[in-house]
């Protein structure tokens, strides 16, 4: 591990059993921790204006590197003064590798048990081929061929200039077994050894680089794979690949590498973010997570809620909401629940209307918002566990 | 005319020579005049919440009878205290009387010349039959069969509780001759009677009625109408029909109305607001306007900006703004042009992102009203002529 303030710097502000708050700085500004980091995926967080991300109390959002190499592209953000700049964003940024997604496309939907594909409908996107050097793979925007290895992820991070550069790695599925699984964790270690070579020289200044520990279903592999990124030169450290079929394995995997990180190390668990996970999350130390599950379930009209039954989300489309004056989530401070009923927020979303989604997406970050700064309370105050129960069994993080 | 402040009360503040400031009071709230009116069609101001169109400067939105009810309907809105608490919005609403989108549906397309339609594409829509009775069509959302008369459209009127209610009239095309455009008229005029009288007895307390002016562009017709309206018992008036194949057709349409027309009425221009008209529409005395055209501009990728040559409006998904680092408008106070380059939005524009729309829907009724402040400005001052004609040269509102 490296430990430079100049790139980026944690410090541990309170703990209760795994969990434990802290302040992570970054070139842009602390975030408080654990912090969910909402997903500017292709340079916004759709829907929401970057003033209203931070508005909602984020501090850092996640860019992924995939979508933005293939549109708009490097050059032009590098052009803008970096993604910051481009979109307007005075907070911090991570950018992922494009690893997740091009090895999605690779293995038909690399994480569909669940984290969902990072596949976008519409134009052609396949990969091409998958070789020591890196990955090929066609633009889904014009067909045209790309190419991403460790130099080239880190080169595009570096064009994007985000705060924290995660390294390229390969995501395995849940399917792969122990030889694959081993072979390819091998190659995310050498790759790593790639990226860090690569940045060590031509790296912005100030950018920090996480290593992913990957090794799939296999608590050796894990532990190996959590030993070689630990005595690498990385700022913090990322979970990845799968995390196993279902919750109760994500649990497992979990398990088997949070307890050997180091303490000092910033944490990042990639992909996941519903309700109950990142309660789980937090009580085995993660420090942040990123997720497509809060905006993309607002644009499809769901609103996450206490609802452990339904796991944690109204379907608005779905649900009969006809004639209910109460709001979404009593008490939630987002406009959609402050301002408005049930019965107007079913309708609009029944309609496909954009103001649907706007106060949706709004609504979502605002209630995973609540959950982080419920759980940083609880850690603060040594009663997480308690604390999460009560989220898992349905309570509101505000009242919990 | 009618005079009860009860219902709605209008005070001009000021004039210069037919243009005019007023204070519209209603019951939610008093509007500073001149006013331009958003559209919230289907009960939202499609992209942005009730409170950011309250934050943009503006006390009044229009509610379009005919979508709503064609859905939610107007029992859902009844029951839920009318549409300012269904909608979650506490400034004044004016809807509209749905004679013009039932007849855009008849003529094929009413006032494409100037005005587009009020046409929705998706489901099945056709008119069915035109009578002394009422217009009888088919819903576009499931096809069932619904009517709409003077006292059918007042109805739903009253179930939406608008502030301002428009009487039911028939929008006669810029293609109708002269005998069809008299009786036309003669039938919106027995309409009229039909609306107020139906009003009368089971009209909301509080809301008032505006009569709507036809005639199409025959200069006695227009008087005739005229006269019939202002002598009966409406809170205020509207100038509606075609204003002619183009703008200076509109011109003269609008000489040989608004003179004719009390001082002490207040005045709506129905379905017209490109900036140019906005401008000319306040110099010959029109106290309020609503328009698609600032919001579905938004919704296309099209921003309004002072460029006469280009009718007021920048398309972002044609120009080169690649690496255009500064606002789309320099001074303007909306979020997209304090916040964001030329550069991002017209990436986010041709990435069909809904951050576009929200920022762009955003940008251009900012715009709007800082057109609506710069004109009540300049005609308190006495300056308006120089104002309007620096506005249709290419000066930005906060500088003419």
């Amino acid at each position: 591990m490296r430990d430079d303030p100049a790139r980026l710097s944690f410090e541990r502000t309170a703990t209760d059993g795994a969990a434990r708050t802290g302040l992570l700085k970054t070139g842009h500004g602390p975030v408080e921790t654990p912090a969910f980091v909402p997903l500017a995926t292709s340079g916004t967080v759709r829907g929401l204006s970057s003033a209203e991300v931070e508005g909602l109390g984020y501090g850092m959002v996640l860019g992924n590197t995939y979508h933005l190499l293939v549109s708009p592209g490097p050059d032009r953000i590098r052009e803008a003064g970096g993604l910051h700049s481009f979109m307007g964003w005075d907070g911090a940024i991570i950018t992922d590798s494009g690893g997740f997604q091009v090895f999605s496309l690779a293995h038909g939907g690399v994480a569909d048990e669940i984290k969902g594909t990072g596949r976008r409908s519409g134009g052609p996107a396949e990969t091409i081929s998958i070789e020591e050097e890196g990955v090929t793979f066609r633009s889904y925007r014009d067909g045209s061929l790309l190419t991403l290895s460790p130099e080239a992820s880190m080169e595009v991070q570096a064009a994007l200039a985000s705060d924290i550069a995660l390294v390229f790695d390969e995501c395995t599925p849940a399917s792969a077994d122990r030889d694959y699984t081993a072979a390819s964790t091998a190659r995310t270690h050498r790759w790593l050894d790639r990226c860090l070579a690569w940045h060590e020289v031509n790296g912005p200044v100030g950018q920090a680089v996480y290593g992913i520990v990957q090794g799939g279903v296999f608590e050796d592999l894990r532990r190996e794979s959590v030993e070689y990124v630990t005595s690498s030169a990385v700022d913090g450290v990322a979970i990845g690949g799968t995390l196993g079929r279902d919750k109760e394995e994500m649990g497992g995997v979990l398990s088997m590498t949070m307890p050997f990180l180091p303490d000092a190390a910033p944490r990042h668990l990639l992909g996941i973010g519903e309700v109950d996970d990142l309660m789980r999350g937090i009580g085995l130390g993660v420090d942040t997570f990123d997720c497509a599950v809060p905006t993309r379930l607002a644009r499809h009209g769901m609103a996450l809620a206490p609802e452990p039954e339904s796991r944690y989300r109204i379907d608005l489309r779905k649900s009969r909401m006809t004639g209910d004056e109460g709001p979404l989530v009593e008490g939630c401070r987002c406009e959609a629940c402050s301002n408005h009923t049930r019965d107007y927020l079913s309708y609009l979303s029944r309609a496909e209307e954009l103001t649907a989604v706007h106060l949706l997406v709004g609504h979502n970050l605002s209630y995973v918002e609540s959950l982080m700064e419920g759980a940083r309370r609880a850690i603060r105050e040594g009663r997480y566990g308690g604390f999460a129960e009560a989220v898992i069994g349905g309570a509101v993080p505000w009242e919990a």
